[in-house]
């Protein structure tokens, strides 16, 4: 294997099974180092397998000078992974050739192991916990609450808590503001016959779930459910498209397809339906220790389908001033088929 | 006034009062910039003053054919601003000499202007009112729990329940945790004289509050006051001395001093009493839009203290598997003085 330099937290994490939020790892050959300060030395020392613990409180500094005493030719980074400044700092008065490859990592993580699936499986279903928590407190609790009250319950009611750490910061949206597939929330409120858009994922042991359901809105039967009935035609219609080119996406996804055939099988639909103009963005994109992994389900990925692969499958149409739908579940690739987690 | 480019959200937000999480502003001469995605166009239009929106949906590019087009020779950058590789896109085939000025947007918000402080003074202010929110809960209902879920009460009462955003994730330690200076909350649960660290603050307008109580735990009298009565005797004896450095520090801190002299005004009382090596940190840093501005208040820092600077002032005392104590408030300097917001 080659030699390569990692600060991504999570990269990190793959590497040895355990991180900080300061770190630096160096692997040359079969022997891997974790530089990290004071703060994290002994918790790495007990937790990170297969590496050496290296004591810094300069981390850069302490970096050149193992790898300059290793006396090898050639180090691959990611240039997504350093500041300017880190690098600039790392290569100065170094005799070795620095090689970028983008996203290396993330590529290594591209097939999970079947613990790993296990974990995602885990998350996914806590992530459904939360979400009938919140549902629940929807029912009871939300008329005419605001979005940004709504969002924080969709935190607690996700997070358990805070027993949980979230995979990012909850989407919760009603109406038009669902029109914006990246939502903040607003002092918007929410009343019957409503729109409402979450788009919530949980971390279980450093594993993300990732999940959008988009609801109709009453206070007596409110739910989370993928069969949903709207008042309001427009809705329904735009809601049953979406559920359709997802549920024709999950069907028909195999294994030996590239990932663009993927966004295709959901992409086609609405387009064929004229809303394909409406569906903004990619039909999904790779689950793991990061939120956003590969492979991506775009048109343009070549991507070649394999058993083992996690992503979400989440199409949508967004129709600015009126309303967006979403609906995105995690599957998992497991005998050439997809399996919703 | 040099060219520049900015991609840090905060910089740009204090150069036209509008910003988001996909944008580059280019300021050339008079003529300023604001490149973002279509996602963000017609707020940016609305709200971003002094600069032009560009829509682009590849911000690089865009920058580039921009820069291109000025002539222009030279343009600064902040090195901790771009990663690596976005620096080696913007580079490539462009006839610009590119200068590293690290922090130079932080260096510019170094000193506050009236409104600002009024703002931070506001956001102190709701930040106080979360930390009497908690304390209430704590008296009440925190007997027997876990760090973890009084972390997230934590957030909820800080963040009155989603209406202000964090200036950073809580901490909150009980005993031997808080000798951990960046504790991440445990299964650990709250007892009868047992000593709380909570270093908390939210965002006003933008602006952080950021503020440190350690504290005596009953469930009858909890409060976040400076003065605290601890059954342990050595837990006593610690929050004593930290507080008599935090007020020696506060009191004596003024314009014209080296922020050196005010780090050694705090420093100086607890290595007197024989405590100096577990005082690990820094006295203090400035605060504004970031959680982490200039001036730092360090042992090391020549700058010399302003009227309208804001900083932290936060000694604290940290014995390993003992307990730590930490007091932290937040200060401007106002005719010539430090006043607590």
């Amino acid at each position: 294997m080659e030699n390569y330099i990692l600060r991504d937290e999570n990269a990190i994490y793959y590497e040895c099974g355990f991180s900080c939020d300061n770190v630096i790892f160096i692997s040359l050959g079969s022997e891997k180092f974790f530089l990290t300060d004071p703060r994290y030395v002994l918790e790495a020392k007990e937790y990170a397998y297969n590496c050496t613990v290296v004591e810094s409180r300069d981390l850069l500094q302490t970096a050149k000078v193992l790898l300059k005493d290793s006396k090898i030719k050639k180090l691959t980074f990611d240039p997504n992974d350093f500041t300017y400044f880190a690098y600039s700092e790392l290569v100065q008065d170094l005799n070795i050739e620095f090689i970028q490859k983008a996203n290396f990592s993330k590529l290594k993580r591209i097939i999970k192991n079947d613990d790993e699936i296990a974990i995602l499986s885990k998350a996914a279903k806590l992530g459904r916990e939360g979400f009938k928590a919140l549902a629940k407190y929807i029912r009871k609790n939300a008329y005419n609450q605001k979005e940004q009250f709504l969002n924080f319950k969709a935190i607690e009611k996700m997070s358990q808590q805070g027993k949980y750490n979230l995979s990012f910061e909850p989407i919760l949206a009603i109406n038009e503001n669902a029109a914006k597939p990246h939502a903040l929330p607003t002092k918007k409120r929410l009343k019957l016959h409503d729109l409402l858009l979450v788009d919530a994922g949980i971390k279980y042991k450093r594993y993300c779930s990732d999940r959008t359901c988009t609801s109709y809105v009453d206070f007596e039967n409110f739910n989370f459910k993928r069969e949903q009935k709207f008042k309001n035609k427009k809705h329904q219609k735009i809601y049953d498209l979406v559920y359709k080119a997802q549920q024709t996406a999950i069907q028909n996804a195999k294994v030996g397809m590239k990932a663009s055939k993927i966004d295709a099988l959901a992409r086609d639909i609405i387009t064929q339906a004229g809303y394909g103009k409406y569906f903004v963005h990619s039909t999904g994109h790779g689950v793991g220790l990061d939120i956003h992994e590969f492979p991506m389900i775009t048109s343009k990925s070549d991507t070649i389908i394999e058993n083992n692969m996690v992503f979400t499958i989440e199409p949508g149409i967004y129709l600015p001033d009126e309303f967006g739908v979403r609906i995105e579940d995690t599957v998992a690739m497991i005998d050439g088929k997809a399996v919703i987690l």
